[in-house]
Formats: structure tokens, C-alpha cells, sequence
């Protein structure tokens, strides 16, 4: 059974394709175009009901919302490929923990940021300098937590890497190439480091291969 | 070993205490008042380093974010109290799945009706008028994929109460009593059958009895 990603081509969708591959899962892609609003057709929506990438159909069970799909493969393929969820519950704990802060505290200044510097026309929205700035600052905040907790730790969740990190790579990596703001990770020096291994690994050059 | 809960008057240390409650876990709780800054003191920021609510220490576990610590203590004790998380790996997916819409289309919304209604004007919130209609607009939207669901199954994730229905009673509670809209909830047939059954459970009525 092969498992089916659709929308491969925004950051999202590559949160899950990051994790099949590093848990060796096999997957093919279905293509979903935001902008031709081919997520708001009748037989999209009845996959995802908000009309929000992705969503992944494998046999007949259907899962959508990037964070669950992620825990879904993890847990199902423990043994098999990366391991990342950690040894104990206590582990697991930690990992949820920083998958939630990745979800409530460093995704929403960074998505206001991809939005307004890379598809502003795009979706109707108008480019505003405020909000710009209020993301980067909420943002500034957020790193230098990273910073010291990435000073004790190797990895987010500890010396181990988990869906936590995993899941930061995609939009990150608009952090870095497209909004144009490199600086933020690399005048850090630890968040430096953990960017610098966690974006090298060879599941993220599969996926930008993939993708591209 | 008694878990120690901070922070059990606000909404989201209260998805805590539901938890617990219904996983029948013995906890107590330290009071952290937001509105005195509190949750500012270098001791709690030591504990939660965003100054966020809830925080959760169990012997010299600490843990953060209030659905990592209800998934944890559901997977702990999965054998114990009240099921949460479904029998099989796909149930828990579906629970995982409607725990992120919960987080990402029902929450910031109804958080945003909660602090422009409620808390105005403590945290230095204006109420702001466009505010409150735009994110009443967006969480009809969400009300609407959940009838829906609800009338196809008798909980968000199937037809047993997990994670995903608790998470949303404490902020919906505020919803139907404070914020002043609770025909939200009461105009849509199968979400007002829906909160009728998850409001009246004893684990609520027994977290309200000890937050009072």
C-alpha cells in the first residue's frame, strides 16, 4: 500500500513527506494548486473539510492536519527507519511539548511573515509593514528561548532528533532563502547549529528534490 | 507522587485538570495569577520559559503546554479512568487530528472573542470591534464543519469522547456564558446535543466545583 500526500508543494504537506522518508514509508504525491483554488472544490473539501493542505489517504483511512499525520507515522513505524518520538513516554512528552510550541508560539509570527514578504498579492493579501514587524519581533523572542534551551540540548526535545525539530524544517527554510531573513537563525548561535544539522539532513534534500 | 497543576483558574490548565479528573489522577494545584504578573517571576519563567499557563511537575518531570500534557498522562495511564485516545492507532489519529482543529481553527478565534470581551481591558487588550465580528465570522465557519461531523458521529473523533472533545469544553464554557454567545452553540442541532453531553460529564462539574 502506497501512501498518497496531497498538495506536495507547499511547507505543510512537506512536514509529512519529511517524515515518510525518514521513516522509510513509501508515498506517492497529488498535486493541489492553493492559488487555482483547487483546495476549494467539492471533492476536496470532502477530504479536508477546511479546505487546508494536506491530507493523506492510505488504503481507506484518511488523515489530515500536518502534526497529526506526523504522530500517526511515528508511532505506527516505531522501529522502523529514524525513530522519532524518543525512548519513554517522558520523551514523548517533550516532543509534544515542542511540537506545540513549533505550532502556537514559532509558527504563527513566521507563517505572518511568509504571507506578507513571499505570496503577498497572492490569497488577497496586502503586504503590511506593521505586521512585518510585530511577527519579527514576536519571533526575536521565541528564538532566544531556542537559543538557551538549544545551549543544554542538541535537539529540541534533547539529544535526540524528533518531530519537534522535524517539523520546524519547511517553513524555516522560508525563514532563511525567501523572506530574506537568514540573520535571525545565524546570529543565534546555537539555533546556528541546530539549523545547520537538522536542514542538512539527507530526508530534506530528498524532499527539496522532490518538490522542486 | 501527587501532580502538582499551575496555574488552575484559567481555561487551559483546566483541559488539564479535566484530564486528570477523568483519568482519576491524584493532582493539586498552584494558583498563578496572570493579571499580577505572576507568570513573569524568573522562578516560573525557569519553568515555562514563554510565561505561558499551564506547567505541570510530577516528582522531577516538568512538563509544558496543555495538550502535551493531557496526550501524556492519556497514553500513561491508557488503562485507567476514561479512555481518551481511541482502541486503535487509526482512533488515536482521528483524536490527534481533531485535537490540531481544535488547536488551529476553533481556538484562536474563540481566544480572540474571549480577550476582546472578557479580558478588555486587562493585558492592555482594546476591545476592538472588527476583532470580534471577523472572528465570530470564523468560528461559525468551523461550527458549521462540525455539525457536520457531529451528525455523523457522536464525538469529533468517532463515537467515543477522547482528547478532542475535552480540549474544547473549559474556552467553549466561556463561550456560551461570558463572551454572551451561546446561540453559537444552541442554532446548531448536533453541537448543541454535542455540548450538552461533554458539559454535563462529572469531570467537568468537578473542575468547575474546584476552580470556583
Amino acid at each position: 500500500m502506497v501512501v498518497k500526500v496531497y498538495g506536495p508543494a507547499y511547507a505543510s504537506p512537506k512536514r509529512v513527506l519529511l517524515c515518510l522518508v525518514e521513516k522509510e514509508i513509501d508515498f506517492e504525491t497529488v498535486p493541489v494548486d492553493l492559488i487555482a483554488g483547487e483546495n476549494l472544490t467539492p471533492d476536496y473539501l470532502q477530504l479536508q473539510p477546511f479546505g487546508s493542505l494536506p491530507v493523506i489517504q492510505d488504503g481507506d483511512y484518511t488523515l489530515f492536519e500536518s502534526r497529526a499525520i506526523i504522530r500517526y507515522y511515528a508511532e505506527k513505524y516505531k522501529t522502523q527507519g529514524t525513530d522519532l518520538l524518543g525512548k519513554t513516554l517522558e520523551d514523548q512528552g517533550l516532543v509534544n511539548q515542542w511540537l506545540e510550541v513549533e505550532a502556537h508560539n514559532y509558527h504563527p509570527p513566521l507563517l505572518n511573515l511568509v504571507l506578507h514578504i513571499m505570496f503577498s498579492p497572492h490569497f488577497g493579501i496586502v503586504r503590511n509593514e506593521q505586521v512585518i514587524n510585530e511577527s519579527e519581533e514576536k519571533l526575536v523572542k521565541v528564538l532566544d528561548v531556542y537559543e538557551d534551551r538549544l545551549s543544554k540540548s542538541k535537539y529540541l526535545a534533547g539529544d535526540f532528533f524528533s518531530l519537534a525539530d522535524l517539523s520546524h524544517i519547511p517553513f524555516t527554510s522560508y525563514l532563511v532563502g525567501p523572506v530574506g531573513k537568514e540573520y535571525m537563525i545565524k546570529e543565534r548561535k546555537h539555533v546556528s547549529a541546530w539549523w545547520d544539522d537538522i536542514s542538512s539532513r539527507p530526508s530534506w534534500l530528498k524532499v527539496l528534490e522532490i518538490c522542486k
